[in-house]
C-alpha cells in the first residue's frame, strides 16, 4: 500500500510508493560527462571572456583576472537581475512589483575543467563554501536586498549550461516563497512548543536512524520524511544555528566532508546523475535565530517532473527515503 | 530592466524579464508528433488491454469494454494510490501519514490515436469536460476523498507516456499544497475586502486588457501577471463560482470553444509544444462559495526548470505576460 506523507516544515503532501518502490538500479542511468574540448569561459587564460572578477581565491599573488587563481566569482554575463539602479516599489492596481534589482554572480569552483565538486580535493571543497559564506557576507552590507540564494546545477538534465563546475548566486530584494514557507512555520512551531522544529527533526531521525544517510559529530545527511524526489537529501547541522554564513572554521571543515561524501556516494549509487542543490540560510533584516535553522537541500534529476505536480504543489515519489536513506548508507565509498 | 511581480493569490515572486525578453520565435521547435504504428492499449479493440471501465461516452448501445465509445474512463494500471482499503491517519513521532488511499483514473477522450485534444471537434472537447465533471460528482460522494485532481500531460517532454490523448485524475484524501494556499488566500482576501480575489483579477484585467488572450461572454482566458512560465495561460468563468462540476450547459459549451481555441492558438504560435494543465475546483467538504473561483491553469513545456525553482518557489520567466498574451491574441486561428 503507497502512503501519504506530510513534511512537517511545509505542510505539503506526497505520495510515497513503498510497495513497488523504484530501487537505485530502477533508474535510467544518465551519467553526466565532462567532454572537455570546447571553449570555455571558465577555464585559465580565458579570464577576459567573463565579465571582471568580483573576488578570487589565489595562493600566489597573481594579480586579477589572470589565471593562477583556485576559485573565482563573476557577474553571470547574462543576468537575471541588475546590480545598478533604484529599488522601486509600485502597485499596478491589485498588483504589486519591484525594479528588478538584483546580484546574479557564478562562482567558478576550480580552474580545473574536468573536475566535478565531487571530485575536488575536501579543501578545495571547503573553499567554495568559504565563498559563498563570503559573498553572503559582502551583499548582506547592500540594504536593497533579503536574501541571497545559492544554488548548483550540476548537467545538462539539471539546468547547468556550462560543464566546468560552478555554482550560482542570486541576491533578491525579496525573499523566495519557499524559504520563506520554511522561516513562518518554523516560527509557528517554536511560538507552540518553544523548540526549533529542525532541532526536533534532527533528534527524532537520528533515533529512529531509518533515514540517517551520514553522521559525524557536527553535521547529519538525512533523507527525509516526506520527500518531494527520489533520493532527495538534506544536510543540516546538529547545533541549532539560522545562519549559514556564521558557522566556524571547524562547521565548514566538517561541512565540506559531509558534502563531499554525499555526492561520492551518490555518484557510486546512481552513477553520476545530473543534480541540484540549494542552500537554505536566514533571510536578511529578520531576527530568526530562534527557530529557524540552516540546512543544504539535495536533488538529483531521476525522474521527469510532469504537469501536474507545477499545478498542484504535489508529489508522487516512488522512492520511499528509507529505501534511498539505506543504498546511500551502505554504499562502499572511494578509498 | 527586469521586473520582481508577486502573483497576488500564492504570493510567489517571480522574475520577468522585460527587456531582453524572449518572443516565441526565440524557444526551440520541438512539435508533439503523433507517431502512431505501435500497439496502443487506448485504441478501438483493445479495451481488454486497460483495467475495466469505469463509465463510457457511447451514442451506439455497444457493450462496456467493446468498441463504440466515443470516450472511455479506465482505471489506471499502474495507479499512485490504491481505490480499496480503510483511509488510516496516524502519527510516526512528529510526522503524519495516511494510507495511501484514492482512485488514478484515465481518461481517454477519443478513440482516434491521431487527434490531439485541439484537433478534436468542439462538441468532442465538450464531452471530455462533462467526463471531467462526471467523474468528480461520483467520487465526490466517496467520503474519504477531500479533492479530485484533473491533469492533462501532453507530449513526452510534458510527462505523457502514451500518445494517444488522455488527461488523468486522481482523488486524494487530502487537499493538495496549491490548491490549499488558493482556498485559504482567497479565503483571507475575502475576509478584508468582501470580494473574491479571482472576480477582482478578472475585472481588473478586462479594463487593462494587455494580459488578455480571449474572451466571450462566459469566459475570460488571460496570461496570469506573475506567470511561472512563458506562455502560461489560465481560462476562468467570468461569473463567480467555486465549483467546475457545478456549471451550467451552456458554460460547457462555452469552456469547450475557449480551451479549444486556446490549445489552436498555442499549436500555432509556439508548433504544437508539449504542454501540461490542471484544473482547480473547490476542494470537497468545504464551503468555499464565496471566495473560491474555480479555473484551468495552462503551461506549455518550453523551457527546463532548473534546480533552484525547486528549492525556492521562485521562478525566473524570459517571456513577459503582455508579450505572450499579445502573440496568442493576434494569431489566425485555422477556419
Amino acid at each position: 500500500m503507497p502512503e501519504l506523507r506530510k513534511d512537517p516544515i511545509t505542510g505539503r503532501w506526497v505520495i510515497i510508493a513503498t510497495e513497488r518502490a523504484k530501487r537505485p538500479t530502477d533508474y535510467a542511468k544518465e551519467p553526466v560527462v565532462i567532454e572537455g574540448g570546447k571553449f570555455c569561459p571558465f577555464c585559465y587564460g580565458n579570464e577576459e571572456k567573463t565579465p571582471p572578477e568580483i573576488m578570487a581565491y589565489r595562493s600566489n599573488g597573481t594579480p586579477p583576472n589572470t589565471p593562477g587563481w583556485n576559485l573565482r566569482v563573476v557577474p553571470n554575463k547574462f543576468p537575471a537581475l541588475g546590480i545598478e539602479g533604484e529599488l522601486e516599489r509600485a502597485g499596478e492596481g491589485m498588483f504589486d512589483r519591484i525594479s528588478g534589482i538584483g546580484a546574479h554572480e557564478v562562482i567558478i569552483e576550480s580552474p580545473d575543467h574536468d573536475a566535478t565538486l565531487a571530485q575536488l580535493s575536501e579543501k578545495r571543497v571547503e573553499d567554495v563554501l568559504w565563498s559563498y559564506r563570503d559573498r553572503i557576507v559582502d551583499l548582506k552590507k547592500d540594504p536593497r536586498f533579503r536574501y541571497v540564494l545559492i544554488f548548483k546545477n550540476h548537467g545538462a538534465a539539471a539546468g547547468a549550461s556550462l560543464e566546468h563546475s560552478h555554482t550560482q548566486l542570486i541576491a533578491l530584494p525579496i525573499v523566495p516563497k519557499r524559504v520563506r514557507e520554511e522561516v513562518d512555520s518554523s516560527k509557528q512551531y517554536y511560538q507552540m512548543k518553544e523548540r526549533c522544529i529542525f532541532c526536533d527533526i534532527i533528534r527524532q531521525e537520528r533515533q529512529s536512524a531509518v533515514r540517517v544517510i551520514a553522521e559525524d559529530d557536527v553535521f547529519l545527511t538525512l533523507a527525509p520524511y516526506a520527500p518531494r524526489f527520489p533520493f532527495e537529501a538534506w544536510i543540516l547541522p546538529k547545533q541549532h544555528s539560522a545562519a549559514f554564513e556564521e558557522a566556524s572554521v571547524p562547521q565548514f571543515e566538517r561541512l565540506a566532508a559531509a558534502l563531499k561524501t554525499l555526492l561520492q556516494r551518490v555518484d557510486s549509487v546512481l552513477d553520476r546523475p545530473a543534480y541540484n542543490f540549494v542552500l537554505h540560510t536566514t533571510p536578511m533584516r529578520e531576527d530568526t535565530e530562534l527557530y529557524f535553522h540552516w540546512h543544504l537541500e539535495f536533488m538529483p534529476k531521476l525522474t521527469k517532473v510532469a504537469g501536474f505536480e507545477w499545478g498542484t504543489g504535489f508529489y508522487i515519489n516512488p522512492t520511499p527515503p528509507e529505501v534511498s536513506a539505506q543504498a546511500l548508507r551502505d554504499t562502499q565509498l572511494p578509498a
